[in-house]
């Protein structure tokens, strides 16, 4: 199975509304909720794609609850590791969106939680980590659960951002995949084109990371390693909801890897999960009959060629 | 002690940030929370002024857990009874408010609310009633608690609107308690002034209510019982935040009967808690120096002698 680890989870509340009336009270026609939070994100596709998968995460509270009920009502397996603060929650109403900080969590806590990873970690032919940190837990709090991957010899994808980030690449995940922006707070250069993707990924690597794969958005991705780069583009520009198109990405790259795709297959595929996932309204689900039409529509070439995103780009 | 029931209660959720940007993602800065609804703000506001009461609710899910857990916190003694559906919550962000729709309950829940309010009843002095129906409850259902209370002699608050408070009149509330506006959609005939109020309070006197209570805002409020009619009427205008306004009266006229005032201090104290509410930034809570400052500075006066509200209202 694949391990999904979210140490920083939320309950994803969507108001349904047709607009939002600022400073007046708007009556809300439906609410939906979701386990929510990038690790959940993955778990949730996965576990759609019939993939064997078990998530990881703290909860605590009424919040962190409802979390442990929605994913029994989904069938996603889990394992949650009770924390004392109340899980944040997200709120999108209309368009906006509403992000409740993180709960401090304890240090004895992180050592619950990092020992049920070492527990859970035998049993996990692939794990991916995603999303931010609690406030309160190490920031080399990832660099602590790769070593113990690697230790277990467990591949480990790593879609972190900041100083989780920057505290975790020297312990050489497998797979980091950071998106553009991300990429270049890491390295400290604007990634704007294809190019600069593959320089940069190619300087994550030289700092721990064993491959990199960058998301460009409606672009698709680069992928670096090995020495050698691609860029896989999608078919044609999809819908512009890219929220849990990352994590449709990660989890079709775990998906992938446990099925031993080769690699212009594993990128098609990841291309086109992160294209369904855009086109879907919900983050963190995907519509199948999007993924299945546009995997083979995916260009996977070397990125050498096409030096410019804009040219690539154009079809 | 008072039986504060609560049938539509709501987790209250209040983010804290500076402005609301809408079609964006807003950090929150800080997140508070607390048992709302009507009902729970009358208990809250009770047990905050040290007068014994018992908050009865119907509570269900991690939103109701997470109610039973911050009355706990509070205090607040309570009744909660358990149901299927999640409870609803209210948010507020920077002034914009989100009201999610209110659960539907089952009749058998309904069946187990009543038996429990039943079972309340003979330890409470004085009752209030506050608040929606939930759906799926039957619209008499305040009809059946007032016939409850008569049976055992019991004084009853009644704080409804619309097709709740239809049903609920003619059963004979000791005290019916709307605002103007809810007071004029009741009666058919707008409500805009104290003769207007007093005018309006009478036809709901002929239609079943004992006394009728009518909050005015800023000019304080209209009583009319026993052929008699008082205009209570604040120092001065106070801050403009006029929710749980209502439920702080209503509490202060509990409070009040529970330890005798007579009808003048009485009203004097419920304009007094109304005004204190009114500065507090938090529904459910008062500001009790203000309130003290407030109490001997009403004046309460028979509603004869002034039959415009805008006479009335100039100082």
């Amino acid at each position: 199975m694949i391990l999904a680890v979210a140490p920083n989870p939320a309950l994803d509340i969507t108001y349904h509304l047709d607009q939002l009336r600022v400073g007046e009270v708007n009556r809300v026609a439906s609410v939906s909720e979701r386990a929510g939070g990038k690790g959940l994100n993955v778990a949730r596709v996965l576990h759609a794609a019939g993939v064997p998968v078990r998530a990881l995460a703290p909860v605590g509270g009424a919040t962190g609850a409802r979390i442990r009920s929605l994913l029994d009502a989904g069938g996603v397996p889990h394992t949650l590791v009770p924390v004392v603060a109340e899980t944040r929650r997200t709120v999108v109403a209309a368009g906006t969106g509403l992000w409740e900080p993180g709960p401090e969590l304890t240090s004895s806590e992180w050592s619950a939680f990092r020992a049920a990873f070492g527990a859970e970690l035998p049993a996990a032919a692939v794990v991916t980590l995603s999303g931010s940190l609690p406030p309160g837990w190490p920031i080399d709090a990832y660099a602590q659960l790769i070593a113990l991957c690697h230790a277990e010899r467990r591949p480990v994808i790593l879609d972190a951002s900041g100083s989780a980030l920057e505290a975790a690449i020297g312990s050489g995940p497998t797979v980091l995949k950071p998106n553009a922006a991300e990429l270049a707070d890491l390295i400290g250069r604007p990634v704007t084109s294809v190019s600069s993707a593959v320089a940069a990924a190619r300087a994550a690597i030289d700092r721990g990371a064993r491959e990199v794969i960058v998301s460009l958005g409606p672009l698709g991705l680069v992928a670096c390693a090995d020495g050698s780069d691609w860029h896989a583009c999608p078919p044609e520009i999809v819908a512009p909801n890219p929220t849990g198109a990352g994590d449709a990405l990660v989890a079709a790259l775990a998906a992938g890897w446990l099925v031993g795709l080769d690699r212009t297959e594993l990128l098609a595929q990841a291309v086109a999960w992160s294209a369904a996932a855009a086109a879907h309204p919900v983050a963190g689900e995907i519509d199948a009959a999007i993924a299945d039409q546009v995997r083979p529509l995916v260009r996977v070439v070397s990125a050498r060629p096409e030096p410019d995103l804009d040219r690539t780009g154009s079809r």
